[in-house]
């Protein structure tokens, strides 16, 4: 019997996750002899606990394919983990009786290395409890951070946005630097991983120092090379740009963002690494500076989004059901760099098993001794990723949507008690 | 005799001030039989005080003519204000000098009402002294705040970033709003006039309320009812995007961003409205938040520049050059909107004493009662500014910048001493 198939997103949103998903559902589409419906969990995998199946079929063709325009993640996401499963087997269970209730035969998890996890738990479980599913995990996350793969799609466009805003507020900050502020700071995200922060080099030209100091989480925080550095710099070009990553930590192993404890009404802060740094700048070096913080926007700007990340968000999802019905249970498409010079990539299967909860940090040979910029060879590695330009189309000045009718499928079961 | 002409970029650059320049420089190109070479101050006035001309005739006419897609203003600006001719006879005397001295007949100062208020000193002081000068001043700001121009060159494309961003933010939220971040918190410029936070408005739609809150500098900021305003949106919508304005008081007139007044070592905080809004949101409703501050990448956003803007900008510059040749000292050209619903405008002249010092704020009819969001009346007004798009060329997936040789003049006098 013909089987349907049931995608989630996971997680953080970037903006190609959606373009993922429409190439999946296009895919499928193209193979109707052997996937019935697609179904997408509304918020993700609490949408197939809570059985609120959103039914793919009743969007239009031209639908799914404005669906690779929008950012964020169209059919909700979550940060939900599954239990171990010695913990709480029955969440497992709910899954899979949902999923036969519905007749679903093809699990595709769209996120990063947790999703590929779960993905890998429900493919065993599946078969303990004998029933036949084939789980795909597919790509998806700006952290770059998978394992195996390349890249990560969402990544390239985030670099892509990081890049940009750097060149441009570099631009700003040197115009005003003669009288005025002196030095720029650009907060973006990355826990533990650097990729991010390391993507503004791509800013940095033969006519443009900027970004001028990077600060990475793989390099430990030393306030008073810091500030000479600045020093260094100012003195040099007259501004400095500096680009630092949430994920910094001092000395102490604390997070630079968690220094800045209380405010005058005992809240506490939220951190922003920005924030910090700019309060060194000021106190210690006395000079003018101004400071931004990305956060959401710097994975959603599908306005800017890398045309070469968007082809492979594209690719890892069409991919996926290319796998499921080959049968490859337990596997991730993930990129492969065939060519760097001149950039060539493919799609090839990698094995859940080697991805699943594990980080891909940034290599040392990437950054530079100093431990504030990044090398040539991590240069060469990011470049390709942010080429091209996957243009939107506008109506009234702005990214133009189209929305999605978003219909769920009527239940079948009691609801879920979780 | 042929006379040179002087220009100067002052105080906050735009992502559309070098359109500004471009068309000015262009357009002088086109009365050689006029006007002899465009000098350009280098760090803006400063550039005459200390006799740094940059010469723009060196620079080849498509260097001049893609210097239109460059942000950040490419002879460098400053914020020094001259002093009132009474307390400094000085500097004015300077700045004849220089201009005596460089055989300079018109000066065109790019910049906002301080700048206005200079020309127009500037052009007092000249026919004291006996010189022959013509003064225009162009508007530019992101402010938005210049009386009697429809519109300012420099807010448009800053209103079009700030509505794509918060529409691509708000995807974002929605998507993870079901099990995770529930509060965004877009902060962006404006310190007394709220017409860039107002420009949020814009993303809102028939599918979409976000912006769900717009806190304005116009309007005091009172806990209680933000508060219950985000638990409404919550409720409603499940997420709450919150657009605020770096200039937003409380009810003793404080900035908010100066509530946060020292940190764990003593620190001062520079501010930063946003994370002392996500504080509240955290501490008093519990809400996960997440938010973005865009300082600079606001005003230097070229690559989604408005088009509208774009035009308006060059098409000041360009007019700029036509009031000098007809002498029409002390003026300077603004927008005129003739239509609103199919947007028409054209530029026309304004005497610089009835913009000199003057701001203007957002008026109350464009804010709707509860004091947090924009009328109609208000939305007509902002929609066609963000119109249109104007594209920029990419290199390596970059923006591309020409660069420009930036020749100095042979310097005359003596040095300044200020």
């Amino acid at each position: 019997m013909k089987k349907n198939a049931f995608y989630a997103q996971s997680g953080g949103v970037t903006a190609v996750i959606n373009a993922t998903a429409s190439a999946l559902i296009l895919e499928a589409r193209k193979h109707k002899d052997k996937i019935g419906k697609v179904y997408a969990g509304k918020n993700g995998i609490l949408g197939a606990l809570r059985e609120e199946l959103i039914d793919t079929s009743k969007e239009s063709l031209s639908s799914i394919k404005a669906l690779e325009n929008r950012p964020g993640g169209v059919f909700g996401s979550c940060r939900f983990k599954l239990q171990d499963i010695e913990k709480d087997i029955d969440q497992y269970k709910r899954l899979i009786e949902v999923f036969k209730a519905h007749n679903i035969g093809y699990f595709f998890y769209n996120g990063g290395n947790d999703s590929a996890d779960t993905a890998l738990k429900v493919s065993k479980i599946s078969q303990e409890l004998n029933y036949e599913l084939t789980c795909i995990a597919i790509p998806k996350t700006v952290d770059n951070d998978l394992v195996i793969t390349d890249c990560c799609p969402g990544f390239g466009s985030a670099a892509k946005y990081i890049a940009t805003s750097t060149l441009e507020g570099s631009l700003d900050v040197q115009s005003m630097s003669e009288s005025s502020t002196k030095v720029f700071i650009l907060e973006v995200m990355g826990r533990h991983a650097g990729w991010m922060a390391a993507s503004s080099i791509l800013a940095k030209n033969k006519d443009q120092n900027a970004p001028h100091i990077i600060l990475l989480p793989e390099v430990t925080f030393n306030q008073k090379n810091f500030l000479d550095e600045i020093k260094k710099n100012i003195k040099s070009d007259g501004y400095c740009v500096v680009v630092v990553s949430e994920g910094v930590k001092n000395a102490r192993g604390k997070f630079l963002a968690e220094s800045n404890t209380k405010d005058a009404f005992g809240h506490t802060q939220l951190g922003g690494v920005a924030p910090y740094i700019s309060s060194l700048v000021s106190d210690k070096l006395k000079l003018k500076n101004h400071w931004a913080v990305a956060d959401y926007l710097q994975r959603s700007a599908r306005h800017i989004a890398s045309k070469t990340d968007f082809d492979q968000a594209k690719a890892v999802g069409s991919f996926a059901v290319r796998y499921a019905l080959e049968g490859m249970n337990g596997t991730m498409p993930v990129i492969k760099r065939l060519n760097t010079k001149k950039y060539k990539w493919k799609i090839e299967p990698a094995k859940l098993t080697k991805i699943a909860n594990l980080e891909k940090k940034m290599p040392k040979s990437f950054i530079t001794k100093n431990g504030f910029s990044i090398t040539k060879k991590g240069v060469e590695y990011l470049q390709p990723l942010i080429e091209g330009e996957a243009a939107i189309q506008f109506k009234n000045g702005l990214p133009q949507l189209r929305e999605l009718k978003l219909e769920l499928v009527k239940k079948k079961l009691s609801s879920w008690k979780s």
